[in-house]
C-alpha cells in the first residue's frame, strides 16, 4: 500500500486533532434530531472523515488515506462517545466547540488544498480540494439529516477554506515563502477569519438582484 | 480488468439473491411515495447495487464488482419489476420480505467485511466495510427519498451487520477455523440476530444521559 | 496524468456548452431556495459537473475528466453568475433554457455511454452510464437541496437519455455505422424527444396496478 504523501507526524496529528473536533459536530447534530448512540456515532464517522475521503476520491488516491490506519476512525469514535456521554456539559461549552472547529477547518482546508496541488491539479481545483475537505462532512452529515447543508445558507465558513486554500496556492508558488510556512499562514488565516466572523457576527450575504 | 478476487460461484449467487431482496425493499419504498415505474427501478438499483459500490470506491476496485458484469443489473431490475407488478402481493407479504432481508443482509455484511481485510483494512475499517456494504444502499434509497435514513433511528439492523463482519474478522485471525466457515458463522449469525430482532421487538436504544 | 480517452475538441466543447447549461438550472434552483451567492454557486457546480465526475469514479478514471483542466470549472462558475446577476431575465428565458437543457442531456448521455463501452462494461452497465452522466447532476442537486430527485417522479427526461444511450450502444454494434455518426444521432434523438415531451406534454406514467 503506497504511502501518504506527506508522511508528517505533524500533519497527522492536526487530521486526528480535527477529525475529533468535527465529529463532536456530527454527534450534536445527531443527539438533537434524537438519533440513538448507532445513529450519533455514524453520524459522527460521517461529519468527521467523509471530506477527507471524497476528496481522496476524487484524486484517485484509494483506498482513502483515512481508511489507512484505524487511528482516524478512533478519534472519530472518541468524539462521538464523548459528545454522547457528556451532551449536557458539551452543549454548554458552544463556545469552546466552535474555536475548536474554527481550528479543524483551517487544518483540513490547507491539508486538502496541499493535496490537490501534489496531485497535479490547475490550482483552481486545489482551491476545490481545500474546501471540499474542510466543509465535505459537514455536507454529508446534513445530507443524512435530509436537509439542506447549512454552508449553503449562511456564515462565513466556506469562504474561511477558500481563502485558507488560496494561501496555500500562491505560496507554492513563490520559491521565497516555504510550503510549511504557506499551510500554517493558511490555517492560521482561515481559523482566524472563522473565530472573527463568529465573534463579531460578520456576515455576506450577497443576494440576486431585484426586477 | 481484473477479476474478481475471489471468483467463486457461492458467493456470486449469494450477491445476486441479496441484490434481488434489497431490491424489492428499494421498490416497495418508491412505490409507497408514489414513484412511477423509471423512479421505482431507480430506487431498486439505488438500494440493491450502491452498498456494495460505495464499499469497492473506497477500496480502489474500479469499476466496481457490481458494474462487472449485467447479472447484477439484471437481478435488482427483476427485482423492481416484479415487485412493480405484484405490490399488492408483496405488500401482503411483509414477512417474508423481512426474512429474505435479513439474509441479504448477512451475506452482503460477511462479503464486504472479507473484501475489506483481502483490501489490507485494520480489522475495525474491514468491519466498516461489512457495514457498508450491507446498509450502504438502505441509506442511499432514504437519501434519495429525502428522509432521514432509518437505521439512523432505530432497530437492531446495522448492529446485526456489524457481529457478522466481526466474526469474519475474528475467523481470519484464528487458524483451525477456515475462513469460508466464518463467513458462514457471520453470516447466519447476522441473519439470526435480525430475525430474532423483528419476532421479539428487540429494541436497543440508548439515549444520552439527562442533565 | 492520463489523456483523456477521446481527446476531441468538438466532444470537449459540448462538454463545455453542456455544464454551462446545466450550470443554469443549479444555479436557479439554488436562488429559488433562498441561497446566497456561494451556495448558488456550489449548487451550479453539483448540478453540473458531478453526473460525469461519478461516471468517472464508477469508472476508475480518477482525477475524473471534469478535474483535470480548469475550464469545466469556470464554465460551471459563468452559467452560476450569470444566472444569479440576471435572474429576472433568465427567470423569463424559461422556454431557451429547457431547450439549452434538453441539449446538454442529449450531449451528455452519449457521451457518458461511450465512456462506458471505452471501459470494457457490458452495454447496460453503458447505458447506465450514460443516464449518470446525464442525469447525475440533476439527482446531485436535489439531494443538496433535501427534497426527492425530480426525475423520479415525472417527466421524459431520463427515458430520453436512454434512448440516446442505446442508440450509441447499437451503433457500436453496427460496423457500417461510424462511431461519431451514432454520438450525433443518439445526441439529435434524445434532444429531440426531450423537446417534444416539453412542446406537447408527453407524459408516460406507469404506475402499479390496484389491488
Amino acid at each position: 500500500m503506497a504511502l501518504h504523501p506527506s508522511p508528517d507526524y505533524f500533519t497527522h496529528f492536526l487530521t486526528l486533532a480535527g477529525i475529533f473536533v468535527f465529529s463532536t459536530s456530527g454527534a450534536v447534530a445527531g443527539i438533537r434530531r434524537q438519533a440513538d448512540l448507532f445513529g450519533v456515532v455514524v453520524l459522527a464517522i460521517t461529519a468527521s472523515l467523509s471530506g477527507g475521503i471524497f476528496r481522496d476520491i476524487l484524486l484517485g488516491y484509494l483506498p482513502p488515506a483515512n481508511l489507512r490506519s484505524w487511528d482516524t476512525l478512533a478519534a472519530a469514535g472518541l468524539g462521538a462517545i464523548v459528545t454522547f456521554y457528556f451532551y449536557p456539559v458539551v452543549n454548554r461549552l458552544n463556545n469552546p466547540v466552535e474555536i475548536f472547529d474554527a481550528i479543524g477547518l483551517g487544518a483540513f482546508s490547507v491539508i486538502g488544498a496541499e493535496k490537490g496541488l501534489i496531485y497535479g491539479l490547475d490550482a483552481p481545483w486545489a482551491v476545490v480540494m481545500g474546501v471540499v475537505t474542510a466543509v465535505g462532512g459537514g455536507v454529508a452529515r446534513d445530507v443524512l439529516l435530509g436537509q439542506m447543508p447549512i454552508i449553503l445558507r449562511t456564515e462565513i465558513y466556506a469562504t474561511a477554506a477558500i481563502v485558507g486554500s488560496v494561501i496555500v496556492i500562491i505560496s507554492y508558488e513563490l520559491p521565497e515563502i516555504s510550503d510549511t510556512a504557506g499551510m500554517i499562514c493558511g490555517a492560521v488565516a482561515c481559523t482566524a477569519i472563522r473565530l472573527f466572523a463568529l465573534r463579531y457576527r460578520w456576515h455576506i450575504s450577497i443576494t440576486p438582484p431585484k426586477e
